[in-house]
């Protein structure tokens, strides 16, 4: 039980308490040592602290039920990465070898198995008769399109021709439906009004966009010094980011020929000539400036939601804490 | 709705039309597709047989929600075939290819996943107010246990000192928790008390624990015209059956030495070679005769068990049925 003068560090604080016991103790070691791995490698914990935002939505006091709905979801995200990097062959997640590359890949698969089941483990210890069943719910339409958005995102590997629509419902299943489904599954697990959890996970979703808009905009055009990454590493891993995606969308069809073939085609230019190329074409369609506006009124959109809905305002104040922290403050 | 007087034939025929439809039609394809696929290569059902057989001992009408049920262990089992293939980089599955083997490792992966999660959306649809919980709580155990059995299962093939009970540790979750699981989810979705559940449950359990002995005997002393297999496969993969662990367990000094070194140690002997030296020591041990007394012992306890409970004839008649097909008639 937490007082109910609630700050977003002491959240966490309280969440690391909850994450650090996780998978520690269980047994075979060979299957949940690496589970626990993936678990303390960090992060900025965004999922479940939304999850507790949820609940103080609706609650001025945590409960264990509560924290247990927020390991649901971080234990679930990290499942999502675990299997991702198989699936990416990425070595390095947040400074660490990946789970796969430490140990194997038959490990790496075996341990976001164990992963995947014990969200749903720490879900039902966060239901109770009335709750349980929503939370299943909502819990399973976010895992399916979790799925659905990384195989759209592979699909697109392949496809040139990716509409402003396919990526947003890329973009969707890969982001935003988990921090929609976040805010909601804290909400309801606090006993919140199904259909009310449902208007406060909307705003967690178009947050959830907006998020992954400036996180590619970032990747272009961010200041190496502050991101610690080389400007233009989507374009050379040949992402469908949301500047290709608008470029597609918008541009002409000189400028979609181009762009099809700059990513899908096979050419001796360099890295730098690929980028500058890659950042010519975009321009042509306008897309960073396009990406900027979407973005920010999918957030002014997400604010707006969250200060008309009748909620508790210490639940407000974190959720715009963490809004902030995401994207910046409002311009 | 069917009518009462039910046989395993007619039961089967009915589960088929359910498992027809399954990740038919959902989108994208290319995640649902292999899903379908995984689903659609047969096998005998005997885990959705149980569930539904489960059911049938405490009602005598079967409706959605018990073959929901069905579906939900049955999809899981294919998700773990599914995944396991890829750890094992086995080629082919039932005569056909396997799933990583058609596509690619990250489609195995994430196919793997989706199962896994349709499974749990399956049992949520089985369970109501009152049997959603503790479905729920036998799920994840049974869950948990298959791959914990998996990781033990892998942790054995480096691991010369396989003791008997380490084995019945490892097939109980290989094979026999997930049989135990079919029934009592079957059982408590049809409204059957939680302990009584629990004890057909266990009989299911040690059914699962004999066939897999049986397995095991028959890899090395069935007829090949009847099995379609070569004998001693087990023993060229060098893996660790119930004859390895009784020979471990029971063998004096020199032959678990002599084990230990065939198993672990490379040798320049052919397969004939190979299989007759274990064999030997296998024999040195009393192995096989061990195995058929053990498994015979444990397929009693688990008639008996069923003959006692006081449940609907109809059920224990038909999971009757299922164990003379899967370990043969009482001699």
């Amino acid at each position: 039980m937490i007082s109910k003068e609630q700050t977003l560090r002491q959240l966490r604080e309280q969440l690391e308490v909850f994450l650090a016991k996780t998978f520690q103790g269980d047994e075979p070691r060979g299957l949940y040592e690496p589970a626990a791995y993936a678990m303390g490698s960090g992060g900025k914990r965004i999922r479940p602290l939304l999850s507790l935002v949820g609940s103080l939505m609706a609650t001025e006091e945590l409960t264990d039920k509560h924290f247990s709905a927020a390991l649901a979801m971080e234990v679930f995200h990290n499942f999502t990465l675990v299997h991702d990097d198989i699936m990416d062959e990425a070595p390095v997640r947040r400074g660490q070898p990946t789970v796969f590359r430490k140990w194997n890949t038959a490990t790496g698969i075996l341990t976001g198995d164990i992963m995947l089941i014990r969200s749903f483990e720490y879900l039902a210890r966060a239901g109770d008769r009335h709750t349980l069943a929503p939370m299943m719910d909502i819990f399973l339409e976010v895992a399916s399109g979790v799925c659905e958005g990384q195989q759209l995102d592979m699909d697109f590997e392949r496809e040139p021709a990716v509409s402003w629509a396919d990526y947003q419902r890329m973009i969707y299943g890969k982001t935003a439906i988990l921090l929609r489904g976040c805010l909601e599954i804290g909400a309801v697990a606090a006993g919140m009004d199904r259909d009310r959890a449902a208007q406060l996970g909307r705003s967690g979703g178009l947050m959830g966009m907006a998020f992954q808009l400036e996180d590619d905009w970032l990747d272009c055009f961010g200041d190496p010094a502050r991101t610690g990454k080389q400007p233009g590493g989507d374009i050379l891993r040949r992402k469908k980011t949301a500047l290709y995606a608008l470029t597609f969308e918008f541009g002409d069809e000189a400028t979609r020929m181009a762009l099809a073939q700059l990513f899908h085609q096979p050419t001796d230019i360099d890295d730098i000539q690929r980028i500058e190329q890659s950042l010519a074409l975009y321009n042509d369609a306008d897309a960073a400036s396009r990406l900027k506006s979407i973005s920010s009124s999918w957030m002014s959109e997400a604010r707006d939601t969250i200060y008309q809905l009748p909620l508790r305002t210490e639940g407000k104040k974190c959720l715009n804490e963490i809004i902030d922290a995401l994207v910046g403050r409002p311009s």
